[in-house]
Formats: C-alpha cells, sequence, structure tokens
C-alpha cells in the first residue's frame, strides 16, 4: 500500500529535491535513517524536558539540561527551514497543523533567549511529541492505526449518545449527593459533587471525596452497581464496530470486499489481509 | 424516519397552531430554531444551579444569580403556559412525566418568592436537564439512542439474575470480612462491610476502608481476583446482544429485515442503513 | 420448560401430599404464594441481621430485634419440619446442600438460647440468603442463569489458566516491588507486596500501600498498563463464548438445533427461543 | 495431541534413558508423579520465600525456614544435576532460559553459605515459579495458553499502536496537570503528574495525588471519561481476535479447518474440537 507524502509539491531543481525526498520520504535509505534519527531526538527530548521539571534535578543539572535543549533546538530548527526551503507551496506547509506544531516545539527556546518567561511556557516544547505522528504515519503501523481510527468513528454517535446519557445521569447523581450529605464531608457544591460521581462511575475511586453518612453510602452503592454494569455498553458498541469492519475487509491488491469473516487471505488473489 | 410528536392533538385556530408548530415540531427552521434556544438555556441554566452552590461564588454574586434565575424562571413559565395553551388535550400533557418535570423545574423559584425554604429545595430545579431529552427525542440521534436502549433491555433478564448473583455474593462477603477483621478497621458493621464490598468489587477502591489484617487481605485477594474475571460477564452479555441486533437490522425504507452481518445498505432497496 | 423439583419422592396419602405441593412445588396458587412469602421472609431477615450488627440500633433496640428473630426463627422452624415431614426420602433432603443450610439458618438461634455465645455465630444465620436460589429454581428466571453458568463453565478452562499466568505474574511483580521499595512505604513483606500487586492489576487502587520512590513509580506504570490490556482477555473469552451458545440454542418445543445466529424463533416451529 | 519434550536427546544406556523419562516425560506413571511431586514442592518453596519476608515470622521461625530451604534446595540441586547428567547435549539445557531459571533458583542458598549477602539476593529464588510453566507445558492445559497467547500474538500490531496513542495521551495530560495544578498537590514535576495520569486513565485510582483546583478537577474529569471510553478498545481488539480464531479451528485428527463459528465437533471425522 502506497502513502502519499504529506506535501506532494517537490521543486524541481536538484539538491532541493534530494533534501526533499530524505526529510519527506522514507523510500530511500537516507530517508528512512533520517526518520529513526528524528525519531530518537523527539523521544529524547520529551524525557529531557520532563525530567527537566524534577526539582533536585534542575538545581544539579541547570547547565547540562540549557546545553542539552540548546542543541536539539538548533537541529529542529535547522530541520524546519529545510522544511520550508525544499518545498514549493511554503504557506501551505507553515499553516498546517504540522507546520505550527513544528514551529511551536522551536519557538519557546528562543523566546527565553530574549527575556526571562513564566516557566510553565517551556512547556510547550513538548507538543513535539506530536511530531511522532508525523514518522509513524510514513510507516507501515498506519494501516492498523486507521482501522482502530475508523472503528472509533464509525461507533462515535452511538458513543456520543452514550456520553450524552452519562453525563446526565452523573450530574443528577452529583445534586443528589450533596443533598444527601447536606454539603458535608468534601461534597461542598455540586461541581465538587459531580467530581466524585465521575471518579465514582468512572471506577478511578480516588478516595478524596467519599461518603460518610449511610443515606451517601446507599446511594453510592446503587451508583457503582450501575456504573459496574453501564461500562459494557461502550465495549459492546466498540466491540460489535470491530468485528463489522473485519467483515469489510477489502483487498489491497485487487479491490475484493467479500470476504467471510475469517479471511486471512483475498479469496480473490491470495493478497494477504491485515 | 419520521418520529412523531409526543401529544399530537393540534389545535384547530391559525396563531395556536403556529405555535404548537414551533414548540412541539422541529420541521420548520423558527421549530428548530425554538429548540436550539430552549436547549442553550437549559444547559446555561444547569450550570447556574451547579455553580451557585460553590460557597464562595454564592457570597459574592448573590444578586446576579438571583437575577439571571429569575429571568430563565420568566421563561420557561412562558414557555410551559404556551404548551398549555397550545393544545387540545392539557391534562394530558399536565400530567405526563414530561409535564410534571416542566412545572417542577420553574415551581421551586415561586415557592421561594413566598416564604424562605430550605435551600435543597432549589436543587429541584436540575430537574430542567431531563428536558434535554425531549429535544433530543425529535432528532436523528434518537435513532441510536433506540438502539443502545433496546439492546440493554432484550438483555436485561440476563443483567438482572446476573446483578441478583452479585448481590447475594457481596452480602455473603460483606458478612465474611465483618467477621474476620473483627469489627474493625472501618468494618464496624455488615451493611459497612457490604458497602465495602461494594467498592472492591465494582474496582471503585476508594480506600476509606480497606482490610488492615493478613486474613482480610487474603480475604480482599480471592474478592478482587473474582470481580475481575466478572466483570466480563456484563460485557459479554451485552456484546453479543449488540451483535445480535445488528443482524436484526430492518431498511426503513422496505422493510426488509433479511440482512447480512455487515450490511451497510439495504440489500433489497439500497437504503442506507444505521 | 417443565423443572423437576428436587425431591421428587411425593407421599401417597392426602395432607401430606397437598403440603408437599405448597412447600416444593409452585404450580398452584397456594404454591407460588407461599414462594413469595419466603422470599420477603428471607429478604426481611437477612436485613434484619445486617442492621443487627450496626452498634447505635443493637443498644437502642435490642429487645425489638429479638422478638422479631425469634418470630421469623419459629416460622422456618416450622417450615423445616414439614419439609422433613411431607417427603418420603427424608435422610437425603437432611444431608443436600440444600437441607444443610436450611438448618443451619436456624440452629444458630436455638444454641444461643442454651449459652451465650461468640456473637459471630449468629452471623451464620445470613446462609439464609442462599435460600433465594430455591425459589428462583423453580422460576422463569432459571433458563437465562443456566446460560451464563454454562457459559462460564465451558470458558472456565481458559480463565483457570489465564488466573494461572495472573497469578505467577503478580507473585513476581510483588516480589519485584519489594526489592525495589526496599521493604518501605507499606511492602513491608512479599505477601504485602503482592496484596499490592493485585489492587493495582484488579485496578481497584485503594491506596492503603502506594510506590513512593521513582523507581517503583516506574514499575507501577508498567504494572497498570499491562493490567489495562490484560483485562481485556477474559472479557474477550467470556464475550466469545456467550455468542457461541447463541448459536448453539435448542428450540425447547421440537428440539431443532440448527439455528442461525440471530434466531429469534425456531425456524422448525415458531417456538420464542430465550 | 502430542506434544514434544524441549529436549529430545534421549541417551542410549538404561539407567539414564529411565531418569530421562521420569524427569523429562510425563507419560508414563513415575514421570506424572514426578511432575506433581515437583509442582508441590515448587508451590510451597514459593509461599515460603515469600512468607519469610514478614518481619515477625523471621524472628522467631528463623532456623525452621532456615533447613526448609535447605532441604528445598538440596532437593533441587540433586533434580539440576539429573537434568545434565540425563541428556546429551548439556550446553543446550544449560544454556537455554529453562536451564538458567533452574540454576539461578539454587545458586543463592550456596551463595549464602560462603558469604553474608544483601537479603534481597535470596528472592532470586522467586524465579522457581516460573517453573510451573515447564510442568504444565507439557499438560492438557497447554493447548488453551496457546489458544490466548497467539490471539494475543496477532492482535499484538493493533496493541502496540493502542499503547503509542495512549502513551502520548498519557504524557500530553500529564503535562497540562502539571501547568494547572501549578506544581502543587503533589503534581511536583512533570514524572509524577504522568504517573498520575496513569493511575487515574486505568481507572486504578490509588488517590496519593489527586487534583485539588477547580480547573484540575474539570480536566480530570475529561481525562476519567476518556478513559473509560477508550478501554473499550483493547477489549475489542482481543474479543474480535478471540472471535476470529475461532472459526479458524484445525480439527487435530483430520486437519480439516473449514468449520462454522459454533463447531464443537469437526464436520468431517467427528472429532471433539477444543
Amino acid at each position: 500500500m502506497k502513502i502519499k507524502p504529506e506535501f506532494d509539491l517537490i521543486p524541481e531543481d536538484g539538491w532541493r529535491k534530494k533534501i526533499y525526498e530524505i526529510i519527506y520520504l522514507s523510500d530511500t535509505k537516507a530517508g528512512r535513517t533520517f526518520d529513526i534519527g528524528l525519531l530518537i531526538l523527539i523521544v529524547f527530548s520529551t524525557v529531557l524536558i520532563m525530567v527537566e521539571t524534577i526539582p533536585i534535578v534542575t538545581l544539579q543539572y541547570y547547565k547540562e539540561f540549557y546545553y542539552a535543549e540548546f542543541f536539539i533546538t538548533i537541529i529542529f530548527t535547522i530541520e524546519y527551514l529545510l522544511r520550508i526551503i525544499c518545498i514549493k507551496d511554503r504557506k501551505e506547509y507553515i499553516f498546517s497543523p504540522i507546520g505550527i506544531i513544528d514551529f511551536l516545539s522551536i519557538i519557546p527556546f528562543y523566546i527565553s533567549l530574549i527575556f526571562p518567561v513564566w516557566h510553565f511556557v517551556a512547556i510547550i516544547r513538548m507538543l513535539r511529541i506530536l511530531r511522532i505522528f508525523r514518522i509513524f504515519n510514513l510507516a507501515d503501523y498506519m494501516h492498523d492505526g486507521h482501522f482502530i481510527v475508523s472503528a472509533l468513528k464509525h461507533s462515535s454517535r452511538k458513543i456520543y449518545i452514550f456520553l450524552l446519557f452519562m453525563i446526565i445521569f452523573i450530574v443528577i447523581i452529583g445534586a443528589m449527593m450533596y443533598v444527601v450529605e447536606d454539603g458535608k464531608n468534601g461534597f461542598s457544591s455540586i461541581p465538587q459533587s459531580v467530581y466524585w460521581a465521575v471518579v465514582t462511575i468512572t471506577t478511578v475511586g480516588y478516595g478524596d471525596i467519599s461518603p460518610a453518612t449511610p443515606l451517601g453510602k446507599l446511594l453510592s452503592i446503587i451508583v457503582m452497581l450501575c456504573g459496574y454494569s453501564i461500562i459494557a455498553v461502550p465495549t459492546g458498541i466498540v466491540t460489535s464496530e470491530f468485528r463489522r469492519r473485519r467483515s469489510d475487509l477489502k483487498c489491497d491488491r485487487c479491490g475484493n470486499d467479500d470476504h467471510g469473516d475469517s479471511a486471512r487471505y483475498c479469496k480473490i488473489c491470495g493478497e494477504k489481509m491485515v
């Protein structure tokens, strides 16, 4: 299965075309090496930003982190500039979501050079992690990713309705608990009680707020048993969609889409099905 | 697919018929605009009631909330009166569940005008949120909602039996934990232990009560592993029902209901299936 | 569908046969009334025993509870004696599980009359709740209950193996956490750490023990993500068994068992399928 | 279905062949008895190591545990030596994963005889529990185990992608919560916030870290509802794979693999399907 590059505006002159092929495509060996290198750099850089926020680490290794970030930003900047240089329609790239993420992941560092900023600005750099998707875009894995996303998309309407039911149920339960617990024991307002209801129905159960009165506990028991039965619904929706999509399989080679449930190979041309 | 209005008693004279069409139907542009306006007002009003219960907010913006509620109640009252005026059989509407909810969501405000009431009465207004269902009733989404509800209804008997098993299991586990923990560590009575058992089996796990003795922990481990395996049962019930209903699809246009598992279009007339 | 009574040894003489029909069968109106009465009494009595353990309640209403229990025990005793009198093979009933439960649910009261006992003995009376199953045995609901139980039975071998994997995984994780957390932060021994591992993998998450060191938290993250993926396995096992059993449907009337997936009525004789 | 022994290098001379058959095979009565004995010893020994780590127990029964461990290690050592003696290609066994586990589960004891070691070294002996798999390898249960493992293997690519999505989602949520909660209330660094995000999305919910600001709670609500919907995805993946594998059933006797969904017996030769 061939996948089109996102920006298929190949420039005509020699060196720009070569850079284009390395940066945007992954057919060639150089292209693939570039992708892997970029992937490692993104993961490394993300881990760095995360570790940087640990107070003790920052105090001790402030300089090392600064230089590492400096180095990474330089590389990403060069890559960003090359990406702009070697395509035809620059505007399309710069204002595409992918281009904005590329830009946002380098700019915070330069801002911090000019004036001292609120250190949370630095966390915008975390958006770099989204760049991973671009690389996987070109990879083999895309097919399975598509499968999951499209199954979710097709069952989305049912899931929306289910969520609407859930939200109304949660709001009413929250209001009831607020009344039952008389605004005490952490149920100090309806939004607070709604937070408790979500924590309970999703079976997360932090325990930062929990019912203290007998009536509140009784109501909780009912809510929990409901939540326990209800959890089956989204699973049922998604599972049945997954199953349906299986029998919708379309062969990539010959296009035949009339396959039985358990098809592993196209029954017309023998192509392996994913 | 056409959906009948809930109260199909159209009055004959001109202006009442027009109002009827705006309020009760959503075929016309005016009707749809009315529905969307009402939806926004309901959501806004619900959020207002919720936020109102936050202590700091009430203290600072008491007046603003009062006037907003005043304004909303006036609108809902006018709508309520119009609903009564423009249909034939008024009794049917007033004493229908939908009519009672409409009434209950405006009356608390008027009561609070006459004499100061326990402030929890005000929360009855939260029932307004149920009015959302009326609007969605008329919408496209209804079909999927029906799908979920009817799947749950058809598997309800199996779910009831499962819940009966669960409840008996929970009560016995609760009694055992009460004995094992010797009435200490929060397991002060059987109802309390049953509350713990529900919190545990549904995997909510607040941690407000948790076993402290070695034997209690051993029993908990068994209970948790059971709960983990048992959670598959309602999911299995609902999923298999969902799957079955898929193959029960009936075409809305030609009525043909003999479709394969993966039917997306009616095989007789080509109508798109939901 | 006809269900045989558990003890089909009908005595021949008149009054004993009549009592037998009331107590053991539910064909007649008297039999059904008896069953419903018994059901109410069992539920009432179970709730009573539960409430009795609440300290404040016992102090205030000691006498009332004593008399209620006295009254209930008398009725259950009479019922027990009638059950013995009106069947042929008494030994079979008395030593059957059902007979032993009947006996155990009345004896603690009589023991407490003779000498003061450890008050936990009284909780043996909770076994009464198991008597509910006898009543439902005779009811319509049995069919669906059988469905669930037999689906679980058929997938039990897969579930056993899954549990074996789980237990070994849990024990190893427990040992690792004990080492990683160095026996501190609640991970004071391997059994304690195994308890934590079960609490975590089943997603109960009390929070009475939770990792405190960075390495412990990292290990926990891996364990939680594993547990999250693994939960799909028992669900998958049970769901696929449920689906299989559907197509195994056997018509109660004509015995035909060749039905398609979505059969609601027997395709030979038109009997409704459950 | 016949299962080949792991090391099929049977020596030719008499007594070694007999020992080989007892230790490595389970066809003979002696072989099966040996397996069961070994299983009991492994379980007993594992429980011993676990209990040994409980502080009070160690203090009181130090000697008893020492002698039990001494006794068990001797048996395992004899078994290890016999395993080496009675096969042809010793290297293959010794350096196979199974051989290394066998070695690691006896060596810590001997090391502790020579010089006092960090007591966590003793926990390496816990690896003994993995030896259970060898015994089950030869047993009937293997078939179902294979079923589960191969279903997971076939859906692994989808699960990997799902986990990749999850991890990126978790990291971004963690970073957002760190900013929202302003590094307070336990969200002291991004790794810490990521730990919280995993605890929340997997619905474990310890409650050691929980949001305290209104905005943090709002974000948590969204995260929890997402997690609740997302949990359906791995279940859907695995369930649909389980279902597919069912129809892939291959008869052990005649090799026919064209069976319907609900096949319990091979339709060619009547062999029972698992």
